[in-house]
């Protein structure tokens, strides 16, 4: 393999031990919906997103005067000041603010990955982004998907399938993990019809419970945005 | 739904406790190797295999008698009769005869998956007698991927997926199980062309680094064998 670096790819939380590596750069995604709408408050100003993977811990942060989002299962709890949507990331609410933002899955991933080189945020939005600054940095990478509940879901795979695409299309990484192949042929099976190809995820099908499922199409949409989120000590920020 | 049956796939034994169903009947696949070895034994005429999960349990069921069949990694142990190549499961060997059975990874899923309504055995070499039988059972469908070392692998996702795609062909069976639908169009892409697609999973490097890479397109090779073995009590008889 030369000097190329590795990329893998950790499909749910629950496989994290098996795959975890201080040398790699994580990229994590939880794209329906924390890494989009972690992404969106980004672009709308934010300025700290400050992760927490329980709601008592999401709680005891609104006490001492922080804005909170925090759902679980996707409803939003009560003490918070919004949910996890990236349209409650408005500019009017996020701009040069710290949030404190706790979800079902994402935030929890996030922390997982913090023993990482580096933790960024992925998802479609910024797709291109990611990729970048993984070919600047020229580290392994180590993909963790957050899943719904430790399963795997097709959502996050996507995008992960997508990451691995477009670094094996460099001279600069190699796989040999059969979860990035998978991921990646079904993201050139499903590129040209994202957001159709969806429709099977059970994740929608959540959403729409809900009455969530207007987010679906912006959460897929490639390239919004050139920011990435990055884990610094214990509160993300943009790179 | 209507009264049609739940399909779930679980892609490591490490996501068991995601999965677990006691009203489902189980489908453990571990194709290269102990899948396709334990059908290839019973095609030979062997009574009873009993899986064991630890290689002292098989050490100590040498001892007292039986014909063992241990590996790690590929690696035949030194007190065992042999390895579990399907080629060493010759009717010379194992014709009438009880064998224990312990590998790396398929005997620990077998294990893991015994709290299902019933257990069986599937690979590529039985895919239409293990589709035949859950047709007639009619109930819950659990898949568990046996992987490798916990990790998610190609060719036990390709059997999944063949077994979801001949359900779901059928009005009996639904899905909304992410995973499920991803190994369905995995196997789609790849089942014209099997054994090439199954080149860059990575337990083919493993088994062509010690020389064991001549089983794959026996273990890959569809229906030789309608036998479904079926675990009963603590050991796997045909059906």
């Amino acid at each position: 393999m030369g000097n190329k670096k590795k990329i893998e790819l950790c499909l749910s939380p629950a496989l994290y031990e098996e795959y975890k590596n201080p040398e790699a750069i994580a990229i994590v995604t939880d794209v329906l919906r924390a890494s989009s709408a972690i992404v969106a408050a980004f672009m709308n100003g934010a300025k700290k997103i400050i992760p927490v993977a329980t709601l008592e811990e999401a709680k005891k942060m609104k006490e001492s005067g922080y804005m909170v989002a925090a759902e679980r299962d996707g409803i939003v709890r009560d003490f918070a000041d919004f949910g996890n949507s990236p349209f409650n990331f408005t500019a009017e609410r996020v701009k040069n603010k710290d949030i404190v933002y706790s979800t079902t899955n994402g935030t929890q991933a996030i922390q997982l990955a913090s023993s990482s080189k580096q933790v960024l945020v992925g998802t479609f939005m910024n797709l291109d982004g990611v990729v970048e600054h993984l070919k600047k940095e020229n580290r392994e990478v180590l993909i963790l998907c957050a899943g719904w509940k430790n399963k795997v879901n097709i959502e996050d795979t996507l995008f992960a399938g997508a990451v691995v695409d477009a670094l094996l299309n460099t001279d600069q990484f190699y796989t040999i993990c059969d979860s990035a192949y998978m991921a990646q042929d079904l993201w050139l099976l499903a590129k040209d019809n994202l957001v159709e190809y969806i429709q099977k995820a059970a994740q929608r099908t959540r959403l729409q419970k809900n009455n969530l499922d207007d987010v679906i199409e912006y959460c897929h949409t490639l390239n919004l945005t050139s920011i990435v989120p990055v884990l610094k000590d214990d509160y993300l920020v943009r790179l």
